[in-house]
């Protein structure tokens, strides 16, 4: 960890995650360049450079010579929760790995509720034998992605891919082969209407805090072959109004929901989503972060803006994100 | 009925579907040709095709100007199971919207397994937050697909469109695009060591029948991130030796099972395969034969076949698929 070198050192800085396998691949990936662990590296002029999961609040203003912050994850909604961030350039995760793992778990969501996976296995613990034959079939379902950044728009590639009609929401307007977009607060009623099932992937941001609420809910008025639409997040807790949409489950006007955040993780022991019975209900592991799709880019960003060069994925502050 | 018309009539001959709705879309198909449904066409000398799920057996022989049969759904082993049937050209089904509906069950089913489905449902009931860090990605699992017609190849494009490696296994050989394809008895041994997930959609033959038993099972050697292989069968349930199947859930040998055919349907109610921790079952509903997609394809070769074209989709009787 000591060892004298002309690169500038990496902080490591996280919350909820094993230190040492990401430490481990730092290591691996920038040997000219010494690792310290937050909070080893308090005010260490030496560091350039910080590697951030929920990093601790105040840490990284304390170093005079940072250069950039690289986010862990494709949301810095946790990089933006320290009240004293340093205003140096920040990264996002974006990794194909990263993406394709989102996609997976969405393709998979989609289907289970398409192709009626809770009705299926509640029949097989009562001994049913029964096809639903008024399944739809994909052509029939539109999905609406809430998010059209690098995730929602391979997540909606692959959802067309299978068959899937997708139409797609965002802040900015977007173009996305195949997915009829929608943006702004103009876009939102006409998007909010015409799909069936509802794919968040948004960023936590002011704007999108408790989007998900009673008020969105009664604007998804479509009532397709499924019933009424279904809402997975795999995007952030923070987007969540958690009372509304356990009202909105109980009232039928949405028919079913697949929650991979929640305001508070881990979920607590007595919250009602964990029996609720139209909830499927993952622990945060639609997209785990794997060090080795994601620390060798970090480090090749490093290099190159040591060489003089622009950062990319770079985070809009004032977007904030 | 009984309306008088130059062109040859219909029987249909349904076992187990409701006749309803396809002598609805037949009627609405064909509107010059009267359909009769069986046993009140038997002998009929005016029928001049049989559109047919499980026929009653020796009715299509009793039918003198009897040109094809048509059957509802890819494969013909309940056509062929009739000890007595005439020797006309047989038809299967193909259509896009039924391909779709198989591929869809296929990629749900995969990725149910490889996203551990089981493990968060399970982990959901007993209130346990606790992410699968070591989770592979799609791009580190092979799935192998026994069965390369229609279906077989379109259910391979879309595993290959969400990151999945697809090999492949046929009677005879076959090409298809980025599928590492195996053939006959020679290839059968490779392509049961290389994968992690078998998808089974064979036709069922005298050579194809029980071939899911332990002999199979054995040859399935490989153990990669997510341990023993997951059998998913979506074709036949005489495919199946089915205490083989229990017996390699309960040895370790297979990890998981998804079935949606079984060799006695409707699934006897004492049946293992319901309560096994280790299977998941659907009532054969994987790919829904929905009237409006499989008939007008159907009525539009018979008006070919009046015009002295070919027929397509042909059966090799020889084959017995």
């Amino acid at each position: 960890m000591n060892k004298n070198t002309s690169k500038g050192r990496i902080l490591l800085s996280l919350t909820g995650l094993d230190p040492d396998v990401w430490m481990r691949e730092l290591t691996r990936r920038a040997p000219e360049r010494a690792v310290v662990f937050e909070p080893d590296g308090e005010a260490d002029a030496s560091i350039e450079y910080a590697v951030v999961w929920k990093p601790k609040p105040g840490a990284l203003a304390k170093l005079p010579n940072l250069k950039a912050i690289f986010s862990i994850g494709a949301g810095v909604d946790h990089v933006f929760s320290d009240p004293d961030l340093p205003d140096v350039p920040i990264v996002r995760a974006v990794s194909e790995d990263l993406t394709a793992r989102m996609s997976e778990f969405v393709v998979w969501q989609v289907l289970d509720h398409h192709r009626l996976g809770p009705r299926y296995r509640k029949q097989q613990v009562e001994r049913i034998w029964e096809e639903d034959r008024s399944q739809p079939a994909a052509s029939e379902i539109t999905v609406g992605i809430m998010g059209l950044g690098e995730l929602g728009t391979d997540a909606a590639a692959k959802l067309r891919c299978i068959g899937f009609n997708v139409s797609g929401w965002s802040r900015t307007p977007k173009s996305v082969d195949g997915v009829t977009c929608h943006a702004g607060a103009d876009g939102l009623g006409p998007f909010l209407a015409g799909a069936d099932i509802f794919v968040v992937l948004l960023p936590l941001t002011p704007d999108t805090r408790e989007i998900l609420a009673k008020d969105l809910f009664a604007r998804m008025t479509r009532r397709g072959p499924l019933g009424a639409p279904i809402l997975i997040n795999a995007g952030r807790g923070g987007l969540q109004n958690e009372a509304d949409i356990l009202a909105a489950l109980d009232s039928g006007q949405l028919s079913a929901a697949t929650l991979d955040v929640f305001q508070q993780e881990p979920l607590a022991t007595d919250s009602p989503f964990w029996t609720h019975p139209k909830v499927t209900l993952t622990p945060h592991a639609a997209a785990t972060s794997v060090p080795i799709s994601l620390i060798a880019p970090m480090v090749t960003q490093m290099e190159a803006h040591d060489r003089g060069e622009p950062l990319v994925n770079l985070v809009d502050r004032k977007a904030g994100y």
